[in-house]
């Protein structure tokens, strides 16, 4: 951590930033400059509180050098984390992995008819909400419990893993009962307690990135998790807020190199929450594989125009085939692969 | 609800938007235009999912016009929304209410003392964290329990009011037994189960805005609270995310008058975080009070620099008394005044 | 433009409306719903100016539906606009183009022997600053006019197409004679001088989304130039403004399929300002082909860490070399190809 | 300047960039921390590029330390810059200063006939475009030259001073030979051929901030016109672009002491465009004098439903009148005044 003073700042308020650096237990060292001092702690490991010294007098601004999370970094993990589920996907090696699914459990005809046909186009995993964060109180909220064992029941027919959305620290345990990844919503990113939660409840987690949140502030939300002893986090780019009304978020897909840069941990998009318009999802799809995603969550619906919710951003099942066969080919060519389909023989 | 079709919309396309909007039990009006026609859904009751619209052929656009929100907006209930507290204050009417104290509770005499001070400065209205979320693992979470107990004996000394946060659902009720106001934070402002749980836990809510929410996203996260038969929420704006680093947010003041108008809801502003540095608390609560907020929440600690948590940004007591002198002109001067400081008979 | 009225709007209120709307000679029609009444402005020709009814008593909201530009849309012209320059090249049909460089011309030998490197990668447009718009008035500024001639020599040896930036009205003649495309850049996007004499300079213009312009703002700047008679316009996404401090900008690659439904007017991406690091420049060129771009404008620099600017944003040679081999496989996945390189014979 | 190297850079790499940052005529520091080194570069004279030191490898980041700015900053120069106006008015100090008028100049009978009032009410700056830069080429641009003859009249009727826009190089002088004060538009923040054209105009110059513009670049484009050797400039916080649409831009007033802190240039706001809406105008108008603002410039129309342009957020006469009562009780209440009102004798 870097203190830089003020240019005139006086040796007084030096000195004070040395004593306080040294009353919290660090090692300070003043580096004098042309037009002002700097002070540097020295020693940081993680837990210094910047505030404390931002308010001294003659302090210009804190500038943190080391990075505020620890676990997720590359710096502490060198090699990727790969995550391994029952139906043989793995997330974070060289494969580029499909979720794929309606955004509403909506009955069982829906979901493990959609199972079906997304298991034969090649998607491993199948998503589904069950309970629903919605932003109005009076939109459909889920089938609850019941949209855990349609799930489950899709998974028994087709082989595919299941990942669905806890949206409270209660609910964790009977999600990851059902579940093979608890997802975590972007509303939820910051919500302490079920990350907390999320991270002893031993099953892998999808994280997604919060409306607005930093890329910092994912990994540090991700921290939580690994800090409760579970490791298998998997991050999710789903679209930040921005200022043009053309598509719901602005999908940031340079979050994709930057956190392979930073972590260890597999990284995928969401470009059907990150555009909000089914038009957009096929070549934001395309995009975030050829970015260098390690999967993509997808929406499909059989009939979007009478989806439960987000029908205008599901794809219908004839495109998500195309899009499969364009990925494809955009993994190869920066030497990767799409994940291998599930054989019948994967099937439980 | 407006559909919009694109120019070369066929007879076909809007004749299908009618027929979904009719199925959806809705009334449709084609309304042919120059370039374009667009269709009106009539009679809409607040719960229309435009997703399934938007999805079908030849439309180019989906336009409310019906605000989704309904309990929290003044077309709901012309006037304002006065809560009353049991030591006499009033939010919402032509008062302007001040809630002031540390950041985080610390201990007893930190916590008493300051609220001592406060008092006889005319806060009615005691802020403090026992459970804190932090956006590291590695920071100090809060008290907990004991916080909330040292929060008791401040009100009891004192006869202020005592406004802290809940973190969870399962913590509210332990909250609410102390508090007088039921704070819900920034990172929680769509953790739907939490909103549902203060709409039943019998006390006033503080709801304060998301980082990047919109103002019609807090009306809806409000409008949870209100569904749930609890009418006394005070929103808070507390400062957006922008792109500048000199703030740690941008405070979007005219957020105070834009809800004003939208909503009967009280709403006041909270310069700390709004900006995050001390020497902007002063100008930013000023100016909060002339855009027309019923009240501030303003971070005040004994001795900022050795503060556990937001040191930075907290005033000193002496600021806080300067602060007050000045909001009190400002408030005469649009037709308000600072709400009655207690007096010794307002204690318990 | 549908006009929406306040609930508890009056007669005389709509009745105020509908005659402005009259005064203003236009057409309007009264929808009355269930909640509030909305007045309908028929025949709108995109000259409506909505401030003159937003401020009228009882008007809630004033919402566009005609969009606000014209020669630029998908409505006036159905197919794809094809740019040919004089070297074969075309901008804007199946073909994906590269356009490569120097941030800044800083001498022959640079330019030339870059120039001949990229030729020799694939490139067919050469491009390079000549005049810098730079945030400091203490930065390099260009060799200007002596940056022009350079440009012209490299053009001469290897037969790539120039593109470089006009700063000014004044300067815009001067560029034209030595460009082959005129380049406005991101700061001067609605600098409608600028706009209106690259309108009328007879040489195809390259225009730069600004650093927070909407998609809407983007068109209608463009629509500034094809207003005087220039229809040869591409439009390049360098990046919005963010808040995530990983990256210098936001590179929003959604806005490529977004502009392709709305214009006929190619759209290339800027990886190399978009993210403002070498690393993520090859990823975020991948994933702008994959979303559909008509081309790429790319920093290529033959000694990054001695660049004169943007050093830190340069791919080195053999990294331009790699992207192209990706990129060709990519074009090809998605039924599109690269522009075809320039043969000896092409060299002028 | 700190370049903070990777934990695992090599000694190779520590060496390398002390190299280069010796070859480019500075000091190197080696600092060695905990878990990784920093290299402090000595002697920055802000002239320092750091993409050069960026892309070499090893390094993570590279943070500022020195500001990038200088003779706009406070260091530069201790006590607020006044600018004094013919007609006695001083932008600086302790007054605050009234600039209004409408938005475009329409007529002879307008605008003197509003500077008539306006003058009487207390302003003492009058503002009127002459060349307006709309977003679309369809828009209303200004009656130019005439417009600008028609603000000499209201000037000699009235004794006001006069600020208008100038939108390009060559339209510099013309503006300058009638206008007390030039303005630079937001959207004209980074013109940089312009700014030096008005940094040799010999008139005081209003420089709005750009739509998205963070402070310090603010502050960059005003260093461009102190460059030129033209120390009186007026910055203007006009709002920022938002994510909400329930206003045209988010009004950053936190910039206002931030700047005040940062520079010694006056720095006033502008609620009408920081708004966009006539009813938010007042109450933001009066939080930017409680926020600091050394003065307003506020859109008032004599009939602002007939305005040529933005007649949505001016304000009536009337309602100018009773803000200038609420804000002269805020400017005292903080210590300053509203600039003396003019005179007759102050009448040319």
């Amino acid at each position: 951590m870097l203190i830089v003073m003020k240019h005139n700042a006086s040796t007084d308020h030096i000195d004070r930033v040395v004593d306080v650096i040294r009353d919290m237990g660090y090692d300070a060292r003043p580096i004098p400059g042309g037009q002002r001092t700097a002070v540097g702690l020295i020693g940081n490991d993680g837990r210094v509180d910047s505030a404390r010294i931002e308010g001294l007098d003659g302090v210009l601004e804190v500038i943190p050098v080391t990075q505020p999370y620890k676990q997720v970094s590359r710096e502490w993990k060198e090699d990727d984390t790969i995550i391994r589920l029952d139906n043989g996907t793995r997330i974070g090696g060289t494969d580029v992995v499909l979720m794929a699914g309606p955004c509403a459990v909506e009955s069982e005809e829906q979901i493990v008819g959609i199972a079906e046909v997304l298991r034969d186009q090649g998607a491993t995993i199948l998503r589904g909400g069950a309970f629903k964060p919605r932003t109005s109180p009076y939109s459909f909220q889920g089938l609850g419990k019941e949209g855990l064992e349609l799930l489950a029941r899709a998974r028994e027919a087709t082989g595919m893993a299941v990942v669905t959305e806890a949206i409270d620290p209660d609910g964790v345990d009977l999600v990851a009962e059902y579940a093979d990844i608890v997802q975590v919503g972007a509303r939820n990113m910051q919500n302490y307690p079920l990350l907390r939660r999320v991270g002893r409840a031993g099953k892998p987690v999808l994280l997604k990135r919060g409306m607005s949140a930093t890329i910092d502030e994912l990994l540090l939300a991700a921290e939580y998790i690994l800090a409760e002893g579970n490791g298998d986090v998997i991050l999710c780019e789903r679209g930040v807020r921005g200022f043009d009304n053309h598509t719901r978020n602005i999908l940031d897909l340079t979050a994709i190199p930057v956190i392979r840069a930073l972590s260890h941990l597999p990284i995928i998009a969401d470009p059907s929450h990150g555009t909000g318009i089914r038009s957009k999802v096929i070549p934001m799809a395309r995009a975030a594989v050829a970015a260098g995603a390690d999967g993509l969550m997808v929406e499909v619906h059989p009939d979007p125009p009478r989806a439960l919710s987000d029908g205008a951003q599901s794809l219908y099942p004839q495109q998500f085939e195309e899009l499969m066969g364009q990925i494809r080919v955009i993994a190869r060519a920066i030497g990767r692969d799409l994940a291998a389909p599930l054989t019948s023989a994967g099937v439980v």
